[in-house]
């Protein structure tokens, strides 16, 4: 049995606390909000603490707010020499307040709150300053997903930005292939299944070997028909930019 | 009863042959491929042509080959006004031989050879020149699609050039990720998870909802801090020019 308690109301906070709350294994015996009615996941009123200087003594104090408030919040537990982590993929450990043993629970993964997830097929990320820490944390994240890792900061660092490229980059060249189908009065429903098709195919090829398109045939002829067809500055830029890119790597091959 | 036949013998053509000869109400008739070893398609040997010039009538004749031929087999057909179309996203219908009637079936999927695929939800974009026409390619395209669209070349264009943002420059982000993944000796597994929420996230949101990183929240210390991170010039250019775009995106709203 593992004792955890919750410092935060975000959108990682609300999934953890209904995982964590549906253990068997894990018991979740605080949270704290500073606003208490941020709090909308299933759970025990009575748990709900918005007073940071009396929360209970439990194995894992998890913090999983936002990044810029993650060091102030470590350093103002009243307690001392306990396990605090935190959740972020783009925060250094040694933000986390001497006082107390520092780690890392990352879960890599975007989170909304109105859209359920399970945990168990979400990576976490583990790092610990002692062997003793990384078990216990260790533990708590294979009770809740099948795939757990332990990782640097340097490491989790680069996945962090990998992640970026992966995510927040991919998602923005959907916005744009949303926006070309807008401007041109077709259904993004179109691209859909595509879209999942091209996330699928890197399950089992390399990203380079399910690479196709235009600038990966050198086909500069269809190259400059698509540029004069991009009249969207910004649009124009990404294209060149990318095309660019895989011509040039194509090149090196 | 439609009646059909194939020129070709590429990823599309291996695909739509598969389909055409398991489907009772379409008659695949012929199949053209210049090597008629180059077909491994399950069909009837006897239907494999490598004669242009001697294919018998069909309802539709559909040319599946590599874009730049395209202009040059349309017109070395012996027929004449017969419905030829092609399966192209990046060719206009005009490039098709003035002495056939001309049409376009345009399944909108990357196709690999060595992975089955199921047309039923892959999308059919058509265009003909006449109504009857226009009907029949329909008809064909229902037998095996859910999602059948009449598109004009104009928007068959902008659809392809919407479909390299999200298909091949997406997968070449897939790519920067796998990378930063190996130059730092973690496990590209670690990210699989994320890269299809990310592709399911855009099936009930619009891109623009779905969006976050520190891009879109103005995160510019994060932002500096992959730069840095970032050694690689490739990956540098890749990371500023779409953040630099989303900062100005996210100004705008």
């Amino acid at each position: 049995m593992i004792t955890v308690s919750i410092i935060g109301s975000g959108n990682l906070a609300h999934h953890l606390i209904q995982t964590f709350e549906a253990h068997k294994n894990i018991v979740l015996q605080e949270v704290f909000a500073r606003n208490k009615t941020n709090i909308i996941a299933k759970i025990d009123k009575a748990k709900i603490t918005s007073d940071l200087n009396n929360l209970k003594e439990v194995d894992v104090y998890i913090i999983a707010i936002s990044d810029d408030y993650i060091a102030d919040v470590s350093s103002q537990f009243s307690f001392e020499n306990k396990l605090v982590v935190h959740t972020s993929g783009g925060v250094s450990i040694s933000v986390l307040s001497d006082k107390n043993r520092k780690g890392i629970f990352y879960p890599l993964q975007s989170f909304s709150k109105n859209k359920n997830i399970s945990f168990e097929n979400i990576p976490i990320c583990i790092e610990a300053e002692n062997e003793t820490d990384a078990k216990l944390l260790t533990a708590l994240a294979q009770l809740i997903s099948k795939s757990v890792y332990q990782v640097s900061s340097l490491q989790r660092k680069a996945l962090h930005v990998a992640a970026v490229f992966a995510n927040n980059f991919v998602n923005y060249l959907y916005q744009q292939a949303y926006e070309i189908c807008q401007d041109n009065e077709i259904s993004f429903e179109i691209l859909k299944p595509l879209i999942q098709e091209t996330a699928q195919k890197v399950i089992h090829l390399t990203p380079e070997e399910a690479q196709t398109g235009p600038a990966k045939r050198g086909n500069t002829k269809l190259i400059k028909s698509h540029e004069d067809f991009l009249s969207n500055t910004k649009q124009l830029i990404i294209y060149k930019t990318l095309t660019q890119s895989i011509l040039e790597h194509a090149k090196k091959l």
